[in-house]
């Protein structure tokens, strides 16, 4: 039987991302909103000081930073890492677990839950919203090659919520409101799981990482061209053969050659210009529920 | 007779706008496109520091630093203002100087041309590109009780150039394509008065500065309330009285009390939240071009 006996929701683990921030902000001093029964909703403020000077992070990105595989260090993010993972692990186990983690992004992404694996937990969770949220997508963000650090891997259950465009350093409250939505909704579905509810007649729609893709660069590392006007924006649309994917600065079309229909998601994301993501291409799948095995039974 | 000798072109001004970052470095690569006959066209690059760590500024704002008014100090860009304004006035006179400082906003402002004064070469400027490109504003933001420390307190012609949506950080390609249209076309402005052309049968729209309006805030100085979502995004649209202002963290809404329909620029820009201002009050008001003197005559 897996229960979930406590749920962490963290705002501001990006210090520019303010949406998250302001709903942890609010949430810390009055939790009527988010408290449910049957299981703890703790509430975190992620990077408090980079929050302070409105950036993403002070010495590294906290949201790369979490888990064994992240470096143990002393950088306030290290240190921020371990105190935050004290915080949502004492007292309950990992399993017993789940992790929602705000974020907003400059991508035309609305509410985007990311996942790095689709368990039972996480796939009835995402459904579930999916149904009942029109603006819901659903991001499968698993790399074959790197272990992940992201603050959801600290548990298997749970997603970061990204909820865009939202320029960094602004609250916008269709953003607000939007990420509220989810997040309450999201407390919802753990009410629901932990009675036992059954989710066996629900699909799965969602996207699965099949690569990054960086800008094209020129000699000296910097961008040589911009996301194409007929790409911007465009998340979650369908890029066939042929389609501008880049404008050069010499006036250049690059264009997408692959034979397959991929979807591009994280299309001119702020914080990915260093990362070397212009966008990253995913592939748009589907599972069923009732196809998946049920840890509770 | 009043004639311009030297263009000043100014990008990355703040480092995390990226749109006049990228152009002034491609212009100061290839500056064929922006030369013309009969005046020098100096492309600068206003915060490279700034610019490499992708922040608005390192010390002090680097648009608040600029002429007699400013402090003479020994931060960043403190000195960084002095060596721009050596670069840009050695061997001319300020009144033989045009400058254009090339801005993004988070706020829905297209492209606005900023003015700290409407006199007969800037007024004409402003009605010019009104009447050339459709997505032009012009704004006139007069302090009464402060001394301009903008880049463009350093001579009497020319504007900020301030495009957006744009978010900090992020290169999009209509953002560009817009401030290069402008750019371009202001330079073809300054040739054609350079050449004595009369600007007589222009009238110029403009909305000018009535007053700035802050966030409600709570007891520790955080705002209390974000945009009302009616009033996003609506910059230079009309306020009636009772038009909602704010949506207040508590649920309340705060409304436009007064008599007079005023319209509001910089509605929740980013950089602003620290300046205390959520959105700009302007009114709106027009001019003859046939009514100012023409220096030229």
């Amino acid at each position: 039987m897996s229960v979930i006996r406590r749920v962490g929701v963290v705002g501001g683990t990006h210090g520019n991302e303010f949406t998250g921030a302001y709903l942890a902000r609010r949430w810390a001093v009055d939790g009527s909103d988010v408290q449910r029964r049957g299981f703890e909703t703790k509430v975190c403020f992620g990077n408090p000081r980079a929050f302070g000077e409105a950036r993403r992070y002070i010495d590294r990105d906290l949201n790369r930073s979490f888990g064994p595989h992240a470096p143990n260090d002393e950088l306030y993010e290290g240190r921020r890492a371990r105190e935050l993972t004290a915080e949502l692990l004492t007292g309950v186990d990992a399993s017993e677990l789940a992790l929602f983690d705000l974020h907003t992004t400059t991508s035309n992404m609305r509410a985007t839950l990311i996942f790095v694996e689709l368990g039972p937990f996480n796939a009835a969770l995402a459904a579930w919203l999916q149904a009942q949220l029109s603006d819901v997508r659903t991001y499968l963000w698993a790399e074959s090659d790197a272990k992940p650090t992201f603050l959801n891997a600290l548990s298997t259950h749970g997603c970061s919520v990204e909820v865009g465009p939202v320029p960094n350093g602004v609250l916008r409250a269709d953003a607000l409101q939007l990420t509220e939505q989810v997040m309450l909704r999201a407390l919802d579905f753990v009410s629901a799981w932990n009675d036992g509810d059954r989710f066996d007649d629900l699909e799965l729609e969602y996207f699965s990482l099949v690569r990054h893709v960086d800008y094209p660069r020129s000699a000296d590392g910097q961008p040589a061209a911009v996301v194409h006007p007929q790409l911007q924006d465009r998340d979650f649309a369908p890029l066939e053969r042929g389609a501008p994917l880049f404008l050069g600065f010499d006036g250049s079309t690059v264009r997408y050659e692959l034979e397959e229909t991929l979807y591009p998601v994280f299309v001119n994301e702020a914080a990915y210009y260093e990362k070397g993501i212009a966008f990253s291409l995913t592939r748009r799948q589907s599972m069923k529920l009732a196809d998946l095995p049920d840890p509770r039974r």
